[in-house]
């Protein structure tokens, strides 16, 4: 007769349950409709890459379709202390178009209209001797597929091919949600403009 | 004789350990007393309705009574991006009392005690076209009945009638929280004073 | 005939289950060599002792040796806001090196090479009345043993002996990683030099 205190009947049962609660579903306990925990660790459980471009100041040179603006200029003593021009202690605050499916910025005149998404937010310059930037940003989603917004946080070391920053947490259609964005140059034209490929993947979903 | 291999009595038996172990309880695997997680993804596990109060200057134009201060001014590029005069590029820094249960702003003299919480960090106007504003900062609760801070990042997109940010984290009564808050805009008096109306909805609690 | 409508053998069932699901492990569902998430509520999965070097001036009052500064000066405003000096809205951009095992700073010129990491972002007073201040940056690996970033958010209010901020996320070898950090003042010199011990202890891991 089959008991509880059978310990290698105990262990089968443990294997599946781990297997099967665990796996890539834990339900959020919710009565039909409700929001459910997708958790998935090795491949994400979203994912998309967008463009992000950043025009400080656009190609005839004028600042009319800049998309970001330094907010505080390096002060006195920060110049001082990066002897090298890195703008350490720069702080630039942006509302740049992010595109999807495209590396092409849409005409400034149907921006609004055409970007996939808006990333807005500060980043700033954080070292001394090369050109490193610290983001903490905003994606707004704002179309008629998705609506909401992922928060970002964390570093851009530009020496790197890929770096990686955090996605702290989520609204609306990203409710909730947290995974990793890999960071790419994609184009530089010198103090004018750039553009960084980012593959946002999310490894934990509510939906 | 009930042998594991009998498929549907593992079924069952799965599906009560699923309904029980992620209904709204992951247990910490303590033993008594230790810290519970608990999820809930349609209701919030804890909620709270708190006031913000910004003042950058008070009610007879001084600033004795603020509450936050621009750390930087738009620089002239920010001027010269935003032609609508959207503060683009400013950046605020503050220290503002959180009222709870009543929108009421107590008087300076008492505000120290009486502030349900103080909210303490950086907004900044992020948008050349439109007033929009992001923020980063921490809720910090200092009485008897709750210590410890909440960490809150998003933007805060004024023309809609309510906007979510995320809460990223918690600390002390807020261990390792996460959730989002609603901000509503509850009163603007011009460049002097206004407040917010945010509803914290924790939906990860350790308790 | 042990069947499964016996409740004090499911109830007992259900118990093991919950005990070795939730207590340290909850299995990723993958394949051979996938990540797995631990979390553990009460002891860290995860801790570390690093100490934080802020320079802002050095030792003979030059900038030489600087690792951080003010990008932007207290303005006009802010001053007025804060009459008892506490550099109510000054924001300092760092790129701070990290020791572990040691208090001491090495030498200049060995910076690079043997600190155990590099904190890079931003801190800002954000009190009018007392010396607080608000951090967000990102804690970069870059070693043999270790690479990958934390990212931290929260306040850092100086007159307690210690205060926690929020590890929200992490990249690398701290994929996804969250927690709190305990800060404590180590040591203060003036406005030339300040350390503070982060006890970095998280309590999610995917490892």
């Amino acid at each position: 007769m089959a008991t509880w205190s059978n310990p290698s009947l105990i262990v089968a049962a443990i294997f599946l349950v781990i297997s099967l609660t665990s796996a890539t579903v834990a339900n959020g306990g919710r009565s039909g409709g409700g929001r459910r925990l997708v958790r998935s660790y090795d491949e994400p459980c979203k994912k998309m890459t967008l463009y992000f471009h950043d025009i400080l100041y656009d190609y005839s040179n004028s600042t009319a379709n800049s998309t970001s603006a330094a907010a505080a200029k390096p002060t006195a003593l920060a110049t001082a202390v990066s002897p090298n021009g890195t703008f350490f202690g720069e702080v630039v605050v942006f509302d740049d178009p992010m595109t999807e499916g495209t590396r092409a910025l849409p005409p400034p005149s149907s921006l609004r209209e055409t970007a996939a998404a808006r990333a807005q937010g500060v980043y700033l310059y954080d070292s001394k001797e090369v050109y490193d930037a610290w983001f903490a940003f905003s994606v707004v989603f704002n179309s008629t597929g998705r609506r909401g917004t992922l928060n970002l946080m964390g570093t851009d070391l530009m020496s790197e091919k890929t770096r990686d920053i955090s996605v702290v947490g989520g609204t609306g259609d990203f409710f909730m949600s947290r995974g990793v964005a890999t960071l790419r140059t994609d184009a530089v034209e010198g103090l004018v403009y750039f553009r960084l490929q980012m593959d946002i993947k999310l490894y934990e979903c509510y939906i």
